[in-house]
């Protein structure tokens, strides 16, 4: 009993979903067991993502990245946010007024398009630029929200991803006192209409934004939020409280699938709506 | 009344979408004149930007660009489309495989990423990429599109952006011989959807695809439509016949809104659904 899938047997059992269980959890007497264990293992799990593909084209039609990204725009503007839609390309000087320089850790994680500018690695400094023209075109509450791709050089772990889409909401209103608090009822908003309801929040500390309250499924980060006023504020002129949530939604989405690698959910020509397209 | 608006003036008329007329058609018998005129024209236009700010804040919520969107993915799937969503970072053998190489006119507009990727410039090859193991696992027809960021190095025109939101659909079916009747169908179709009932396809050639049917509203090119067997389908595997149409999102919303400059419409930190922000 001490014989186990080779490694090129585990890269499929995983590139197929296959589940934890099955991937690290079965021991064979011989290799022809195993071997024919895999057989009918492989065409089960091809059979089950050749059946999510059948459910994506005769009756979704969408995959849940993109029905997520729906309702939460829906809701969140249901909720008096305003959708945004502000440029992929930043400059370095928007990503030096996040503190994001040569010395920070996410700045290795950059990539840079003809040396000057660069794929913004989340959605905040927009959203910043943004803040001080609304709040004075439209006063308090100002409450905006933008999602869309992002991108960070990650090792491409199962939980990491180089392209991303993110869900950023601000809100800036006399929040004072009160910040923690709104930014948990934002919190349960989005989750509510992102169908999560197994989730808690965590308070950590990061790199950017340092106190903040994390959205935790399980052990997966989903998204985090944090709120002003803070260091950052003046580098964009702004002085009033604010609270912001930043979500992944490929993280959602394989909280909602139970999937084991976020690959499975992203922007990909091998899976399409979490199907292995080599099939 | 030789006298005309200063290059300054012009400008600021220009970023209040002031129109044709008023930017180029107004002379005036002195400089006081002028000046008085500039002023009142331009407290009508900051109050007609900030109005329509007003309008997104308290009523739609959602930059007309997102609307567009969302009602042709809505209508897209309701006639069998699937929506994908792939990468945005393509490698340079996708370009090649789409014949863009250095000798193409298209090849210097491409941003290049890390020297080996680049930021897709259209969304054909990831397009192609998919139909061929759909058919494969769906059999014919095969109907997909896709809507998202799309980035090409332009001179910043009027009518160019260098991240502009692309639609593209294909349909791959036993087509032959009523390609270019089923385009038209779904050119009628996406242009309904989009709600621009003022338009013609006119027959013409492009660089990349040879045969083209481009959707033209006034003297805008909104999309362009072109279908196989193709010469550049043995690089993808595909042998049916099928139709594609791509259409760009931000000259819908210049056909809708009659803006004077596409900026007004695309991803910005200067304009929001349309309207300036420096008012």
């Amino acid at each position: 009993m001490s014989i186990t899938w080779t490694e090129t047997q585990k890269q499929r059992l995983s590139e197929l979903d296959a589940g934890e269980d099955n991937i690290k959890g079965r021991f064979f007497d011989s290799l022809q067991e195993r071997d024919r264990a895999f057989q009918v293992l492989e065409r089960e799990l091809a059979a089950r993502n050749r059946e999510a593909l059948q459910v994506l084209r005769n009756t979704t039609r969408r995959p849940l990245l993109s029905l997520v990204e729906s309702r939460l725009v829906e809701r969140l503007t249901k909720e008096g946010f305003v959708q945004v839609v502000t440029p992929i390309l930043l400059s370095r000087g928007m990503l030096g007024k996040m503190t994001i320089t040569p010395d920070h850790p996410l700045f290795r994680q950059v990539f840079w398009v003809d040396g000057d500018k660069c794929l913004r690695p989340m959605l905040a400094p927009n959203l910043y630029h943004l803040l001080r023209d609304l709040l004075r075109l439209w006063g308090k509450p100002v409450r905006i929200f933008e999602v869309g791709p992002c991108f960070r050089k990650e090792s491409e772990g199962m939980r990491h991803l180089n392209e991303f889409t993110m869900l950023n909401l601000v809100e800036l209103d006399d929040l004072e006192g009160r910040q923690e608090e709104r930014l948990r009822q934002l919190a349960a908003i989005a989750m509510e209409a992102a169908g999560i309801r197994d989730y808690r929040l965590e308070r950590n500390n990061c790199h950017v934004y340092g106190d903040t309250v994390d959205i935790v499924a399980g052990d997966l980060e989903l998204g985090s939020g944090s709120w002003g006023p803070h260091k950052l504020d003046e580098q964009w002129g702004i002085t009033d409280p604010w609270v912001g949530i930043g979500i992944g939604l490929e993280r959602l989405v394989v909280a909602l699938r139970g999937h084991g690698n976020i690959r499975r959910a992203g922007r990909s020509l091998s899976y399409l709506d979490g199907a292995r397209l080599n099939i």
